[in-house]
């Protein structure tokens, strides 16, 4: 195992090796892949299915010079093996290891980073104007998947590239599937030319086709009819790509070498925009993905030999999707929505359920809130799910196509906060410092089941307006004894007369009270303010603190713009004239690391919110602080 | 004048109109358009293009029980005029009177407010689901521009639109324009459906194609039959939008109701999404806008019968443009990047003097963001141009493309504040709150030119990580005679002891000092703050006032994540005990309304910080405010 991975120092590498040992090749960063993540969680089933294809653009370009971007990056660990980064793959997501994405800091290789769908054509146009501008002859690859064409700032990226003259060569890895199945017309387009290779003829021979490329001259044309027998199916006319101004090529086998290599290597002698559409498997090489594509996209780790993931406990996205059924089933104008993550966001069960009310846009999240504007302005109370490192993508659309509208529209914010070991492209902390800025919001963040559940009731039933719930990955931390859950827009606990209150929201709420009982043994008086509804504050809960000498404000999200600076000017303007500390996170770029590491990282664990509160109480204080460190 | 319009109370009174009626009734539309758009501006050029397809769209579908849906709304003022707004439509863009825009709460013909581009598909899409869902028989149509479809959400819209099998018009109505000429492969495309007929070959007649639509019989065939000599050219397979699952009409004369009215009758028959394309001309009807449409796309007013717009005073704009060409010619990494707006950013000089460096990537603001990106990943310096309302659009390009990848970008930020007669879907008050959540963010906000130009190149050449700066539209206001500008991150005028300091940042300032002016006439003494830099506020600047007994804040933007709570929780956190008074715009939809009455409105003019300033200073205060009142 891993023999000829382990020479693999960089791409050029593998020039050096036959056919033979390339197919082995394969096979060994297939093991790997599947070894790794199901011992560290990750992206199984996309990165199955790209194995060949990477082989195939590392032997044919040569990064770092070259550039390849990975759209999303779920299909970027077959390259992080084979461009210097076999000997630390063991630490794929794992704190202070490879990240599960590419990443720019990681390697010069990675040349652009990513997380965020649809945006490769954008970035790898920009890379390549500016190779242009520089007179420096790099050749720029983006490689993204048919799901992530369905999103628009692909199809933008496609417009402006077309008209370039400029070799930039563009991979549509077509696997059929987004996280679930692909949906939308694309994607029925692209299964017709998958499937009826007979539907677009081609106009001319490759010959012919060459002939009216301009620029491109003799020796290419003698290139081209050696790999004749590979592009036989070459640049169809008449497809959406080749109406975009890109030569098209396709659709080849995505798992074999030979004809994938021969034809990069034919494709980055045009003197134009290219676009290869490879026909690839998701899973590829492990029977339990290739059946289960959808569960093995992303996964928490599993048995090997048995494909078991194991129990699954319940997360919030579980109880947010039975909640939503049970509304449904009372409240006919209800719809959901999801932009390709019926899956994660526990809407499967909905969709099985109400299937006319259901709507999977696809990879397109603006279109997601513009398209639930309409729905509200026509009577029906659309609800969408959505993670909130996405929702950032449709923030002009929550202004202009909901909240200017006054309609009504419910969004289900769910992977909030911390997100562990996707890491900084998916963190969920910017949702509430950005929703705050959209007018007339109502922003509920629960810290359990229980609340999740009450507030997503209340909201659909009372909300008006943009109404969101906004709650974390994963499980329910534990209860506090003395916790009685409710939608009141917040909740206080301890004494009127005690000298410092911890203020919070969000699952932060568990630590913070045990931060308070351990505060409490010692004989420090504490307070807690929980905000159920964090946008708008009541005025009743800054009251609650006004008179309090010391204000402690925890926050599970950005800083700048967030919920703690709006209840500083709150108390500000109320008059207080107290200590005020707040403990949010500056710089939320954070790398992947397991949830609660992150958290104590940031001082946000039970840990780290007695260690702020005793660092400023004084006398006492210092003596606590030492016990505690 | 007028006569027959004056009839027109709402589009069903069109039907008992002759042909030659129905053509007199254009010119009379004309003439008010003309008129009124010379006397209080606004979009003269894409109103003239589509007078007679609104009046085949009100002859076909019947408002407010049809919906149609205006993309952008640069094209809704004939709409107006037909549906119950011509008796109003002298006050339009005035202060009280008609949008300039589709608004749902000025008729309920207007089905969907509108301003920014490419949302109508989505938006339309909602509208007829919401329809089903409800068993309600209504029409749906959305009418979007070549120049819009360049939008990614417009993409969007298209790809879920096209899987439905319920009927939904969608009217491409191509001028070959976005403000200025079109760009994009998609537009040539669009050409090339246009100028060469029989390059899209039909695969069938007519009888054949409407025999492959489903579950439609005999009496539309008959229908169709009679329709004949205008849909000889329908459905063509294999256009882009047939690719998406419409059925593809067209090209049509635009011009001509009969052939329109006719074709959207049938249209209207076809249980499946359709794309009708009507070919358009901007500015018809009035020579000076037929051949300059892009001046005449937005005007202030002009002479109409010599078309003359009259002398322009000098913009911000103006000196964004000249100083970039300034700086272009020093450091050739700088690039220009606009999203169809090359005249009203002002780069129509950088587009002459660096045609390789310029780049208008259609309305396209996400690809604008990531495309940048990559530039600046490949080594250049990317310099992105846009008005603030439309920047909403990119804010997670900004943070996923930009700031997450650790490269330099500069936004020119236009049009940042209250803008005045376009009004609510126009106002740029969200970029300083959301742009605060984005890491690493330095932003500068000038109020004069000499700041601008000196703030412009003091970022492009020491700035780091994406910078920008901001400014309002139109002219300079006057500066104070004690004023010098200059890149520091702040500056203070006043003694040190004065007990009222009044903070704030751009255009404000002059009124600020001009209210500290008419308080210190008066025994006031007033110190100023201006923050040159308001992201990050230097820990300077707090200084400057945390012993101050009143600190005024003044902000032209919204308060929720402003950079007036922002200031709270510094001073807050800095030990500040005195009073805090902060206003900015907590209501950011601002109807249309004269740049400076909106602001005196808002209390953002000299009166109103003087009033704010007198109301909370106690005993003079009370003498002054009278007197003020």
């Amino acid at each position: 195992m891993g023999k000829i991975l382990e020479k693999i120092r960089s791409p050029q590498d593998l020039r050096q090796l036959s056919r033979q040992e390339l197919e082995t090749l394969c096979e060994e960063m297939r093991e790997v892949i599947i070894r790794t993540v199901s011992d560290n969680g990750g992206h199984l089933a996309s990165n199955l299915g790209v194995v060949e294809l990477t082989v195939a653009l590392c032997l044919t370009f040569s990064p770092p010079k070259d550039s390849i971007v990975w759209d999303v990056g779920h299909q970027s660990y077959p390259y992080k093996l084979l461009t210097g980064r076999y000997s630390k793959f063991s630490t794929l997501r794992r704190e202070g290891g490879l990240s599960g994405f590419p990443n720019r800091e990681e390697s010069p290789c990675d040349s652009f980073t990513s997380g965020h769908s649809s945006a490769s054509i954008s970035s790898a146009l920009g890379l390549s104007e500016a190779c242009r501008l520089q007179e420096d002859d790099s050749r720029v690859v983006a490689v993204i998947g048919d799901g992530a064409l369905t999103g628009g700032l692909a199809f933008e990226g496609l417009n402006n590239a077309g008209q370039f003259r400029r070799n930039l060569i563009v991979i549509l890895n077509d696997n059929t599937m987004s996280i679930s199945k692909n949906v939308g017309s694309l994607a029925r387009y692209l299964t017709y030319m998958r499937t009826k290779p007979g539907y677009i003829k081609a106009k001319s021979s490759v010959e012919d086709a060459l002939g009216r490329v301009p620029l491109v001259g003799k020796p290419i044309a003698r290139l081209m009819r050696r790999a004749k027998s590979n592009i036989k199916k070459l640049l169809y006319n008449s497809t959406i790509f080749s109406d975009l101004g890109f030569a098209y090529y396709g659709p080849f086998d995505g798992h074999n070498i030979k004809e994938l290599s021969e034809t990069l290597e034919a494709a980055k002698l045009l003197k134009k925009p290219v676009l290869i559409h490879v026909r690839t498997y998701k899973g590829k090489g492990y029977q339990y993905a290739e059946q289960s594509p959808t569960l093995y996209h992303g996964i928490s780790g599993f048995n090997v030999d048995t494909g078991d993931p194991g129990e699954k406990a319940q997360t919030f996205s579980d109880v947010f999707g039975q909640t939503l059924c049970r509304l449904a089933e009372k409240d006919e104008k209800i719809c959901a929505i999801t932009a390709a993550m019926a899956e994660g966001t526990g809407l499967a069960g909905f969709r099985q359920q109400f299937k006319g009310r259901f709507y999977d846009v696809g990879i397109a999240e603006e279109h997601a809130v513009t398209f639930a504007g309409g729905l509200a302005a026509g009577g029906m109370l659309p609800v969408f799910a959505v993670y909130s490192t996405f929702l950032q993508r449709c923030y002009d659309q929550l202004i202009h196509d909901v909240a200017l509208q006054k309609v009504k529209v419910l969004l289900a914010i769910d992977r909030a906060g911390i997100v562990g070991e996707d890491g900084m492209t998916h963190q969920g902390l910017f949702d509430v410092a950005f929703l705050r800025t959209v007018p007339g919001v109502t922003l509920y963040s629960p810290a359990y089941f229980g609340e999740l559940r009450e507030q997503t009731a209340y909201l659909a039933e009372k909300g008006r307006g943009l109404c969101a719930i906004r709650y974390p990955r994963g499980r329910e931390l534990y209860k506090p004894v003395y916790f009685h859950s409710g939608t009141e827009s917040y909740f206080v606990y301890g004494s009127h007369s005690a000298e410092i209150c911890i203020v919070t929201y969000g699952r932060l709420f568990s630590f913070a009270a045990e931060a308070a009982d351990k505060l409490g043994a010692r004989g420090i008086d504490v307070k807690l303010l929980k905000l159920n509804r964090v946008i708008p504050i009541a005025a009743d809960a800054v009251s609650e603190v006004l008179d309090c000498p010391q204000v402690f404000f925890f926050e599970e999200g950005i800083r700048q713009g967030g919920v703690g600076e709006y209840f500083a000017a709150l108390l500000l303007e109320g008059g207080f004239a107290g200590r005020y500390v707040l403990r949010a996170i500056d710089q939320p770029f954070i790398k992947h690391a397991p949830m609660f590491r992150a958290l104590e990282q940031l001082g946000l664990s039970t840990g780290g919110i007695c260690r702020t509160v005793l660092e400023h109480y004084k006398e006492e204080g210092a003596e606590f602080a030492e016990k505690e460190a």
